[in-house]
């Protein structure tokens, strides 16, 4: 064991415990795997009985004796929480050494700091597992689409909130039914808040525009809108239309010349979406996620797979391991890297405001059942410039109507306009939802 | 450009096109992008009018010279066709130059001979445009997934055959007339053997199983049928009970222990194979290509995009130039090459005799029309233990009727025994198609 690469892990739990029979168990993988190997492992509790068999002697409830101990080379943090995670990512990093996280929130919030201190140190910050669980999405990004422009980011990377999504689709069920079941079968969290309001959506898009367009992206500024006020007849009305409703989270690059601006203008966004059956995101069902990345000169290219799980997530976690071992044996000078796994930023980005951001709209409006309405509804519309693809009435209630609108691409702040002066027709009682449209 | 990387393209056809546009055209793409030149370019003709305007100092008819040109650092290979591709791949990495090559012939054929050369020079030879034209597959495979026991590669692997029966299922077309529209629109080559009969199919999965196994495969020995003897009647009845038809590779390890053996067997094929339609590559349509990884403990991951095209194709080329330039900015001594980039074999592999893989099958047998027929094929089929399905009968023609069986998993050898029956009873006339079935 002298010679190979000594990991540190930070967490035991179903990821660390993953990674851990990877790395325990190396026939059949690639033989990389058996130059790695575990040194050191910071445990919440000494004796809680786990599923893998690991020397006592390497167990420590200090995470800092981890990072500080001499036999560990790469730092492999799968505690998640913004802390203590991000200080020992730090610490890990000013002592030379290598970090692979899994921790979206720590990346997201604090990405460009832990770069920047990387760099510095010559040493390596991966995050393959960070976003998409075992899909190879980090890698590829960073890797395989530089010699693209990139102009669209697109996905359904949050596996909770596929999951409930899937189930109200197939099943007709309700959001807080669905969810209730998926506590009880461990597919979403006691406090769901992060997956259904959209957060760890966020903080994975932010993630991946940051890749795909070269600059960091201020995770505070995305507009979020979650599941958890999505209503069940909205599923079944896209349906009828030919929709599915996903979370999509996507990030659009907004010039697509290439004149030199000081900063490149993105949209980002991440709201329930209804996605036409035949797309190729439709399909995307259960805990799996999927990305869409389109550019030029490729075209458009997915990578699909489970977005959740110790066993997925431990194989992105090994990735990074392997990657970091892989160029090791390049015998290199401390403080030169591959510029294409240490992933800089190259340019500036910022968000556009989500007024000016361009989108097909689904709305459903509560309306008293009246001859007029819809060329009422249709006159507004066009109105303000707002191009409507369809007008559909269903008969929903005793006391009135439901109309369902979908309109062709506009500006959000056009649509707010017109859902303002909507609002004050006397047929309607009141917008019920709106929803993004691909 | 003194220091910058220097390039040396061999064809200057739509791919080597593709990939002269992207490096005179760094602006918004990777930074490394700009570490990159066009040194030296190889054509057919110097006096051929292009769409890409390249110093005509830099042309020149022998490809010998670019490979042999000082400035060349990297030699790009993007001609096609076995010879004299192979010879100047040998050639350039004998004068210690690293390889990039889109040509799946050379690499299925003579990838073993070249990585031997390549690891003994310590260069690259890097083949992302080999397979699944944009989309990132080899560098996962060798880098994003080597923690997982890879347990079956399968996919829609060529864009022709797949537009054709993408076209057969959606308008009831015959396979001759859509070919021939698929030739007058440059989809299918004049000489559409190699597409159509799995030939280009096959020699991708040798390449695919050869990095996702660890050891060279015997490309002459995959069981190949193409889509030139497929009816269009199979492709609407596989519909009917709810099937897409898809020209599928597939390659499975055969045994799931780790035990150490000499030599790990796998089954490979290429044949048109029913797909049930919620599986995530039934929805692959038209020139698209998708790859689905299933190993231990990832689950399944699949790979989506464009297979073919000068863009896509130069994508894909244009990140394996990248990889280089990244890895040759760690001054690294000469011999030292990263082991996840220079995808040695690490074990040895042997191809299973076809009679002992293991399918689902699709059959149609013509028949006479009498009350007992389904009776005694089935009883036959439950005599030499092959488990059926369904078994359904479709009028399908004055004389007689057809029978449509999809039977459960079960050896080829016993299923070919079955048939050799089956073929004996009176009222069948014939056995009209054989296709494999997920």
């Amino acid at each position: 064991m002298g010679t190979t690469i000594g990991i540190g892990l930070l967490g035991l739990g179903t990821v660390g415990s993953g990674v851990a029979k990877i790395l325990l168990s190396p026939q059949g993988r690639h033989p990389l795997v058996s130059e790695v190997h575990l040194a050191r492992v910071a445990v919440r509790d000494l004796n809680r009985p786990r599923d893998v068999s690991i020397p006592t002697k390497l167990l420590t409830k200090d995470p800092k004796e981890v990072v500080d101990d001499p036999s560990v080379d790469v730092v492999v943090e799968v505690m998640g929480g913004i802390e203590p995670a991000r200080t020992l990512i730090m610490r890990a990093i000013k002592a030379g050494k290598s970090v692979v996280t899994a921790n979206k929130a720590v990346i997201a919030r604090h990405g460009e700091e832990i770069a920047t201190a990387a760099n510095a140190s010559g040493v390596y910050v991966l995050i393959e597992a960070a976003v998409g669980g075992g899909i190879p999405i980090i890698e590829p990004l960073k890797q395989s689409l530089g010699g693209n422009r990139i102009k669209r980011v697109s996905g359904i990377i949050n596996g909770t909130t596929n999951y409930i999504l899937s189930r109200m689709s197939k099943e007709g069920a309700k959001y807080k039914e669905v969810l209730n079941e998926a506590q009880d079968l461990g597919y979403a969290e006691a406090d769901p808040a992060a997956d259904v309001e959209g957060l760890d959506a966020a903080d994975k898009i932010a993630i991946l525009s940051g890749l795909a367009f070269g600059g960091s992206i201020d995770r505070t500024k995305i507009p979020t809108i979650g599941i958890n006020n999505l209503q069940s007849i909205d599923v079944q009305y896209a349906k009828q239309l030919g929709y599915e409703v996903k979370l999509l989270a996507t990030a659009e690059k907004l010039i697509q010349n290439n004149e030199r601006l000081d900063s490149i203008p993105l949209a980002l966004s991440v709201q329930p979406t209804l996605v036409p059956k035949d797309h190729p995101l439709a399909g995307v069902n259960g805990v799996n996620n999927a990305i869409l990345v389109e550019g030029e000169p490729i075209g458009k290219v997915m990578f699909y797979g489970p977005g959740a799980g110790a066993g997925p997530t431990a194989s992105a976690v090994v990735a990074d391991i392997l990657n970091i071992a892989g160029v090791n044996q390049l015998e290199t000078s401390t403080t030169c890297l591959d510029p294409l796994l240490s992933a800089n930023s190259w340019r500036n980005c910022h968000l556009v405001d989500r007024n000016v951001m361009i989108q097909r709209n689904y709305l459903r409006l509560n309306v008293v059942d009246s001859p007029g309405v819809i060329g009422r509804i249709g006159s507004l519309f066009g109105d303000r410039k707002v191009s409507i693809q369809s007008i559909v009435q269903f008969d929903a209630s005793q006391e009135g109507a439901e109309i369902v609108v979908i309109t062709h691409k506009v500006s959000l702040g056009q649509m707010n306009d017109s859902l303002e002066a909507i609002k004050h027709l006397k047929e309607v009682a009141g917008i019920a939802s709106h929803l993004g449209c691909l």
